[in-house]
C-alpha cells in the first residue's frame, strides 16, 4: 500500500495524544492546532511539562484506564498517538480499578517483555476500546528523516563502514526487541543501547569510549538508530533531535547516522543546525544505500 | 573429539603466558610452577604487573614481534597462550620493525574488526612461527566453569527466564563480535557488553538500572556470560572471578549465570566464598538445560 493511501484511509478525527519525554508530543499539538484539529493531550501518572500549560489535557493514571477510556469516548477522541519516551510505571494495585483488572492478565506479563510487546499490547486495548491508533509521523509526515547526508560534514569511507556495522547491530539488538540504537567507532562497537535510551547510552560512551579509537585521527564513530525489524511503526519509532545531536558531540563521535524514513527527526531544521554548529554529520541512509562513491577516504 | 584425546596432543612444552590484566595469567604462571612446565610471562608495553616481579618475564613491544619470536625460539617456547585482556595498543609507526611490516597489510585490518576477528589473526601469527595456541583451560583444566548452581543463594523462576534471555542476547552479540555478556532484570535487558568489558558494563547498570526494575520486590537480574558462538575457545573465553561478583553486587544484581564449561572461573573457591559472603547465586548453565523443577518461584 502506498503512502498516500495508507494516508486516506487514516482517521483525521479528534486525537488524544498519549504524552511522553522530549518534543514530540508537543510538536505533534503544535501541528493540530496549525490543522485546526481537535485534540487533548493524555498525561500520565502526575507528568505536567510545561509545554502543556494551558492545552486541552486529560490527567490519567496507570491504574485507572476505566476512567480514562470514558472520558476519551466522551470527547470522541477515535483516534490516538503515542508521542515520547514513558518510563514503566511503578503500579500501585490497591488503586486499579475494574477494566485494569480486566487487562491485568494480558498487560502484566506484557511489561515484564521487551518495549515491543508492552506496547504491542497497550496499542491492542487502544484498539479494543474502537480507537485507531496511528504514528506521530502519520499526523505530522515531516518528521520522518529524509535520505542522504543533510549537514556541512561530510562521511569518510570509516565513517561508512561505522554506519554499516551500526546498523547490523543495532538491527540485532531491536530484533531482540532490546532496543533501536548503536554507537561504532574504527569497526569496534562501543555500545548497544538498552532500555535506559540513547541519552543514557552516550554518556556511556562519553565515559569510557577514548581508549578505544585506536587511531586518534581515524573516525570518531557514528550513533546509529534504526527502528526494529518488524515492529509497529506507529508506535515507538526511534527519533533524534538537537539533543541527541549535542550529545553524540560530547560522547566524541563524527555524526549520526539514521535509517531513512524509519527514525522521527524532532525539529529537522534545528537538528541539522546544531549538527553544523558542533561540525558533526547527520545522514539518512535507506534500506539500499551504498556508501556514494564520492565518499572522502 | 573428546576432552583426553585433545589433552593428548597438546603441546606440553615450555610456555609463552602472553599476559593481560587480572589474575588468569598469574594462576597459570602458578599452575607451572607446581607442575615444573618451563614457562615464561610476555609483558607487552610495559605492562609489569606486581605478580610477575620475580617471575622469568620477557618484555616485549607491539611494534617489535621479530624481536619478541626470536627470544622465545631461543628459549624453546613451542606453546603460548593467551591470558587476561590487553587493550588493543596505540601502535608507534616509526618503532614497526620488518615482521611487523610484513604482517600488517592482515594485521592492521583485523584490529578495525571486533576482538574475535583480531585474535584470529594473532592466534594465526604465532602459529605461523611454528608455535602452537593453547586455551588457558587446556594449561589449568579446573578453569572451567562447573554446571550447576554452586552457591547458598538459590534461584527463582523469574531468575531463569532473565537468564534465558540474557544468554539470548549475549549470543546474538557475539556473534556480531560485540561482546559476551549481558545484564536482565525483570525480563528487561539493562546492558550488552560492549569492548570496555563486564566491569564497564555493571558499573553502566548500577548507575542507570534501578528506575527499570519495575517490581521492587522481584527479580534483581542477572549477569550472563556466554562465549561468542563459534569463537576459537582457545582465545578469550569470557571469565569472572571474586571481583565480578562483587561488581554484580554493586549493580544491584542477584547473581551471576555463565555457561558451564564455556567460561573461565578464575579462583572457584573464591568467587563461590564472595557469593556466599554477598547473598547472589553463581549458575553454571549447559547448553540443553532447563530450569529444574524445584525452582522457587
Amino acid at each position: 500500500m502506498g503512502a498516500a493511501a495508507h494516508s486516506e484511509l487514516l482517521n483525521t478525527g479528534p486525537l488524544a495524544i498519549v504524552a511522553g519525554d522530549g518534543d514530540l508530543p508537543r510538536l505533534l499539538a503544535e501541528e493540530c492546532q496549525r490543522n485546526d484539529r481537535a485534540y487533548i493531550v493524555v498525561l500520565f501518572a502526575g507528568f505536567a511539562p510545561d509545554w502543556a500549560v494551558g492545552l486541552p489535557c486529560l490527567k490519567a493514571e496507570f491504574e485507572k484506564p476505566a476512567r480514562m477510556f470514558k472520558a476519551l469516548h466522551k470527547g470522541g477522541f477515535t483516534c490516538v498517538t503515542f508521542a515520547g519516551a514513558m518510563q514503566r510505571p511503578h503500579l500501585r494495585p490497591l488503586k486499579f480499578d475494574w477494566k485494569f483488572l480486566k487487562l491485568a492478565p494480558t498487560l502484566l506479563p506484557a511489561m515484564k517483555s521487551g518495549d515491543d510487546v508492552t506496547l504491542r499490547t497497550i496499542t491492542a486495548i487502544f484498539e479494543s476500546e474502537g480507537m485507531q491508533v496511528v504514528g506521530a509521523h502519520d499526523v505530522l509526515e515531516t518528521l520522518l528523516a529524509p535520505s542522504g547526508v543533510q549537514t556541512v560534514a561530510k562521511l569518510s569511507k570509516m565513517d561508512w563502514a561505522d554506519i554499516k556495522r551500526g546498523f547490523d547491530i543495532a538491527q540485532a539488538s531491536g530484533r531482540l526487541d532490546v532496543g533501536q540504537g548503536a554507537v561504532v567507532a574504527q569497526g569496534i562497537c562501543l555500545a548497544v543501547e538498552s532500555i535506559q535510551g540513547t541519552d543514557a547510552m552516550l554518556r556511556f560512551v562519553a565515559e569510557t569510549g577514548d581508549a578505544y579509537r585506536l587511531d586518534p585521527k581515524a573516525a570518531r564513530g557514528v550513533l546509529c538508530k534504526v527502528p526494529k525489524p518488524g515492529q509497529d511503526w506507529r508506535v515507538d519509532l526511534p527519533s533524534i533531535g538537537p539533543a541527541t545531536v549535542e550529545a553524540a558531540a560530547r560522547a566524541g563521535l563524527a555524526g549520526v547516522a539514521v535509517q531513512a524514513g524509519g527514525v522521527l527527526v524532532l525539529g529537522l531544521e534545528q537538528t541539522i543546525a546544531k549538527a553544523d554548529e558542533l561540525g558533526l554529520f547527520l545522514v539518512g541512509v535507506g534500506r539500499d544505500d551504498t556508501p556514494p562513491a564520492e565518499a572522502e577516504s
